[in-house]
């Protein structure tokens, strides 16, 4: 077991110490899963690639001009001098290195825990226009100017022009809805009906993974949003009620507000 | 185990006794890799829905206008009585009923098949405009007529007009490789990079699923046909030393010609 805290980097946004990002919050389950002594450290967007390099964390991607691309969550182990970027990879690293706590990514499971984001991430891609530009108004300043400029830039269009509006709204809700309908219907695949996990009794990175993408609605779009309470009425509640039952793996309500 | 061979019926082709079924191949694998005794019985696409209300098999969907939806595979077991539709039910109930043979799906993996199987669909879905037109080409006429009839109604264009000709061609096919390369992406993880399988050295549903794939690419296009001849090139070869590791469980080459 560590004895020394890891340190996760992750992206701080208006609402000082609250994680929102799918993608860190993966990484902030699975260390609390764990039982992990772990703190945050926080890095603005436009930080990102220079403190990466900065640590010696590897880029997660490589864009299409052949250049590195740089994310968060990175995570650096005072007990190992580990540093490792991607939330797969950072949970395979913990099952490794950790081996008496509770396994995210059960053997034989890694291919499967990969495509069933790809499958989640394809049969909900109609919320990006939704939450892209909603996350950009809970970033501060200095990362909100970034992260606009280039997703503006990856997409060839203002987000104002990428959120639904007039008669698109409501169809392209229910196209979310649609979406995570069919996700909720692969949940209920006969031999896994009324268990609460992917893995039926057993948690692993895939209900990390749901539970972090809904940790991203509920603080883009802001808990009293109807868009949230919307989300929380689909599918009959379950994507609330799997957000409650990994309450205990969030960790304290704000993290360590180094800055 | 049984002791009375289970019957498979499955949908015949030009090619007497000899499967071409993605999904019928699913459960002739799955049938020799268990191990269990069973011989096909052939069913024209006219005849399947007829056929199946008349044994009492299930629907396997259902249509947009709300009819019931009938499919191969479908098997029947003269050791329980059972009638079972759909190769993912099929796999269940062969796991349960005989719990000596190896499991096609092991426990708790049983989302992760289905997701990993929608990953697999959207990512190769390029190959339908060119297979969906050669299946069609193989089948006897009365299944040929049917199977054209319906395709054409469902996609609301010719199937001539389907397959991609002219500049498209290239492309279009181009297009088929690099889905295969986002699979092969997938499995190779990191933590499986080597291993033959999905679930990493354990065979499981997954990979009769894509071996499925393949005989239907191969029957499809035709073993001497140049498409076939690319995509046993694609990916290293990937696809189709799978197919010759799954050799040992495709059964005799021509399956009893009950017609």
């Amino acid at each position: 077991m560590s004895n020394k805290p890891i340190i996760l980097y992750d992206i701080p946004s208006k609402a000082p110490g609250i994680a929102w990002s799918p993608n860190t919050w993966k990484t902030r389950y699975g260390l609390n899963y764990k039982g992990l002594a772990y703190k945050t450290e926080w890095v603005e967007y436009p930080d990102i690639a220079d403190f990466c390099i900065k640590i010696g964390a590897k880029p997660t991607m490589t864009r299409r001009d052949g250049s590195p691309y740089y994310t968060l969550p990175v995570i650096q182990d005072p007990n190992t001098g580990a540093i490792i970027s991607d939330s797969m990879r950072i949970a395979e690293y913990l099952d490794e290195t950790y081996p008496d706590t509770p396994k995210l990514i059960p053997a034989g499971t890694h291919v499967f825990q990969k495509t069933f984001m790809a499958a989640y991430d394809h049969a909900t891609e109609g919320l990006w226009p939704f939450i892209i530009p909603a996350v950009a108004k809970i970033l501060r300043p200095t990362s909100e100017e970034f992260f606009v400029r280039t997703r503006e830039a990856t997409l060839g269009k203002k987000l104002t022009e990428v959120y639904p509006s007039g008669d698109d709204l409501q169809p392209a809700w229910k196209k979310v809805e649609d979406g995570f309908g069919k996700v909720d219907k692969w949940l209920n695949e006969p031999m896994n009906e009324g268990k609460p996990f992917v893995m039926g009794d057993v948690l692993s990175y895939a209900d990390l993974m749901i539970a972090g993408e809904m940790q991203w609605c509920k603080m883009g779009f802001g808990e009293e949003s109807d868009l949230w309470k919307d989300m929380l009425k689909w599918q009959d509640g379950r994507w609330g009620k799997l957000v409650d039952r990994l309450k205990e793996f969030e960790g304290p309500p704000e993290q360590d507000l180094v800055d």
